[in-house]
């Protein structure tokens, strides 16, 4: 942490600002020659320390500003953790040298819908099945999902057909139901600082799809992956969806690729990619997973329909059955370009 | 609902529409004569069918783009409820010719500090006293506060001063225990689309203050709204407390002061002010609560702290108590010379 | 500047940012002790070797990112220059104890329009008239200004009834015939990095007003500035029009009120709010132009129109002159509440 | 262009809409049924009207808002040339089946070093070299380029190598000295809404490559487009190089990559992407060009330096030459994928 005064600062208040890390039992260290006086923090801070220690000192007078050195999160940092993260989902690898494509519909609306989704993607080799239970919508009149009911459907399901599932869990209290029901539980955007929530997961054993929020910031991701890693439970995969964009006129979102590359970078856990949610328009699915995948994402999770005008939650960015088979083969031939399989 | 068709659209993809609107029990009308076709929806469509509709419309073929006619909520609109909403909170009125402020600290550390910070409310002419028990961090190191310990001594210095209180609810299952110790529920920015959340409130008679997410428009905000009030909880007190910044080297978050001009005009909810997490900088507190007022907001919420470099949570954005009595004397002139009383 | 090593850096990474520091004149300072190395420059740099280090260091292999202590721009910044500046405006003091209000038709279109105009500003006590005659206009098929026949019209109006002038110049080389008609250069928004523009502007002596870029972050708008203050001309005043906007169904940009209390602590140019082009309705003009001076703005820039639905330019954002008049009222209740003069 | 009127106006204010769109020639068409008026534009709407219409009817008083049908750009639409366009740039073909990559460095700084780029770019198969003559810098002190004795090495060292050239252009008047030195044009982001510099490019014939502004929505683009396109030069590369970034800890920009697919399916010209400026960090280069050709882009506008760590400009975003060697050979795999050729 490095601590730069108000060119006129006075030397009182640069000494309050030495007692204040002195006094939390971190070594200041001022560094003088510059425009400004400038104090570094010559300890490693613990993680608890961090935030409370930069607060009370730009609480003090005569600070302008505190510069971080080192990163929010450790859990989730690769300089904790230098090796790739390998996730297991019941035998499924996330995070290895496979391309994992989860698809399935937005919403579980019958056992019919849910049965042709999910041969479609066995049949193009996916492995995973998602299917949505309970559906965080924007407007309180729009279809919820089935709840309970659908739950019993997506096990059904994917039981019958060998598939892995991953459905969404909106609530804490719904951790139980839902793992009993899933093999992987999928956080959504919009609760993606659902603190509580986070907590909650991080308590399971069963592997987490952790999305992106719409304005969070790579760091905000990454310590929201903190709550739940620090919970004890190591199996994150991280899922870009694209975020608040310029304008609507022709996406829902802005896919945001290179938080794919960097978090790679700067992180040990799987990163994959929901093409469906970022782009809002079945058009740009294919282009958006290609692009996925040559920037190095671990996997996809993709929205596919059998009869996508007569969805009850997202028709319009429901691949159809047929279009997500070719799409298959299309990955196949990209991640094959980068080195990876499918 | 007007469905504009692509250029090109052939006449059965036209057709397709036109049975599709009609199929849901909608009068369709074509509009001849532009550079494409454009089928207007001659019927007001029922808030449960409006984004239904949309998706399956989207999901046809030879369809461009649908615009919207009517707004996306009721309960909210002032179309559909022209006088404006003033919330009671258990006798201080909001949304009335008064400026109601409501003051504390962003976290409740103990006793004494929240006695010394509601003394300075009182004091200072201010009517509810703001405290934060369950707290939402960033970081999972983070202080997270006192629980429910924190309600207890909410509820006893507030009793003690005379002072209405408010704090947030994190958990739908807490609505109850919160409930009971506070006298208005407060929905963080982060939780703006936790939609069991909005729904336990709903059920509530508590006044609930919402605040706007970082990155959330003004019809996702008020469709928050709408989970409220549609469960029939009349009693919404909108916040504004700034979008996500171009960028943080000065500001936490950019406060958006059109929002409490647009919604006031678009909607009946009372709309107040959080100039403290806008900012997030005691310095530029006083500056944007004046503006505050001056833009017509109906109050503001503001942290104050007695020892801003000691406190747990906040502390750069938290004012000091004289500080705070000068902004009570400056906000007094504003608010009289835009014909507000305080 | 601070230099942050990669926690795994290699002692000769470390060493090569060590000499290259010195290499450029400067004194490195190792701080030991924290989680990873970090490298201080114990020098003042120098403006023309900030940018130019950064990246050289930024090039080094082990170097995760550099932290800068000192501002980017010097002239414009008041650790530079504590005193704020009040630029004069042929006698109109702009930046002093009293509101400067700059009001006119977005674009001239006739004498009888700019004279009806005018006449009001004047009635209303505004000392500066604005009127645009090379217009930015999105689309290639919009109205594009009357040109140097509206300079002329500005001139005439002005002179008549008394008015300072100000309107915008887009091309470096009508600067000579814009400052002959006009007595305030403007810069617009999407010209704020127009370099060659801002230098030929900084070879004026006439006031500039710096309108901030739909997406400028405070630097780069305070970096704009710096251009032309480095050219010999110390009249800038700075203009906050809003930033791109998080959708723009109900406003055209969002305006940035606590980018003038920002700009006002960390520069001593002054400071305006334009909010017509901020909100983009008229509506929303007399809340915003009361909020930015109760915020601490300057002045204001302010569209007016004598019959705004036959505007050949952004009729929906102007005033009628008889709600301007009201507004005049209004500002000068709101200016004298939080103690300046109109 | 439809018009919807508030829910509470008047028939007399509908029917001065009807009025309005009648008088400009236009037909009017209402619509009835609906929660509100709303009133259809039953005429193809020239283009030098929309824009003016659209304001004067929201200058009106009742009218809530108005919707668009049709598009903002017209040469630039798909809907009015449906066959992609291919621009010749000497040679180069650019929009047909092979990728073209575009390298050198940010700014021409010597003869060796750009000579040392341009044999790199010719080994590793690339067609066209890129040099910066005249560098726009945020910051006034930066590095501003060579000018005229950078554009005459870019001449000699393209001739000598047989590599087709492209420069930017910042100022009008350049226009001409730029086209006899170099082959192709390039405006930079900041002047994506330089009016009259557009202008100038669009009475030139050489092909011009328009990069997307740090926060231009895809339509203001495409107008900035229009603009060229308008004047008569049909060869128009659009550019994607990132938008405003969420923050700027880990990129400079956030690279929009469904912009690529957005535009190829909306407008016929080529787009490239330029994934240097768009991430400001060579580790993230290669994976985000690889990304764009599986999005579907015409070709790569990339950094590349002798030596990154003595450059005068963007050192950190620019790849060595044996990276750049490398990420070649990835590109014809990826190519290849998608069904591209290199």
């Amino acid at each position: 942490m490095i601590i730069a005064m108000q060119a006129d600062a006075t030397p009182e208040e640069v000494q309050a600002v030495i007692e204040k890390v002195s006094e939390v039992g971190m070594r200041p260290l001022p560094l003088p020659g510059g425009d400004r006086t400038v104090i570094g923090v010559a300890s490693a801070i613990p993680p608890d320390l961090r935030e409370a220690l930069t607060e009370m000192v730009l609480a003090l007078p005569g600070v302008d500003h505190v510069a971080q050195v080192s990163r929010a999160y450790k859990l989730a940092s690769r300089e904790f953790h230098a090796a790739d993260t390998v996730v297991d989902a019941r035998g499924v690898a996330i995070g290895g040298a496979a391309i994992v494509v989860m698809a399935g519909p937005c919403a579980i609306e019958s056992r019919e819908q849910l049965r042709a989704a999910a041969r479609a993607v066995r049949e193009a080799g996916g492995r995973i099945l998602r299917g949505g239970a309970f559906k965080a919508r924007t407007s309180p009149y729009a279809f919820q999902g089935l709840g309970v009911e659908g739950l019993k459907l997506l096990k059904e399901v994917g039981g019958e057909l060998g598939l892995v599932t991953v459905t969404e869990v909106m609530d804490q209290h719904d951790v139980e139901v839902v793992a009993e029901h899933a093999d992987i539980l999928q956080i959504g955007a919009r609760n993606m600082q659902n603190y509580p929530l986070l907590v909650a997961v991080g308590k399971s054993t069963h592997p987490v799809v952790l999305k992106r929020g719409a304005s969070a910031t790579l760091d905000e991701w990454l310590l929201a992956a903190e709550y739940i890693l620090s919970q004890g439970n190591p199996n994150v995969v991280l899922c870009e969806r694209g975020v608040h964009p310029l304008d609507r006129t022709y996406t829902r979102n802005t896919l945001d690729l290179s938080a794919v590359s960097v978090v790679k970078e700067i992180s040990h856990l799987p990163v994959i990619v929901d093409p469906s949610h970022a782009t809002g328009s079945w058009k740009h699915v294919p282009a958006m997973s290609r692009a996925a995948v040559a920037a190095g994402a671990d996997g996809l999770l993709i929205e596919i329909h059998p009869d996508p005008k007569r969805a009850l939650c997202d028709g319009p960015q429901a691949l159809k059955l047929d279009a997500f088979a070719r799409l298959m083969e299309d990955l196949r031939r990209v991640a094959s370009a980068v080195g990876r399989e499918t």
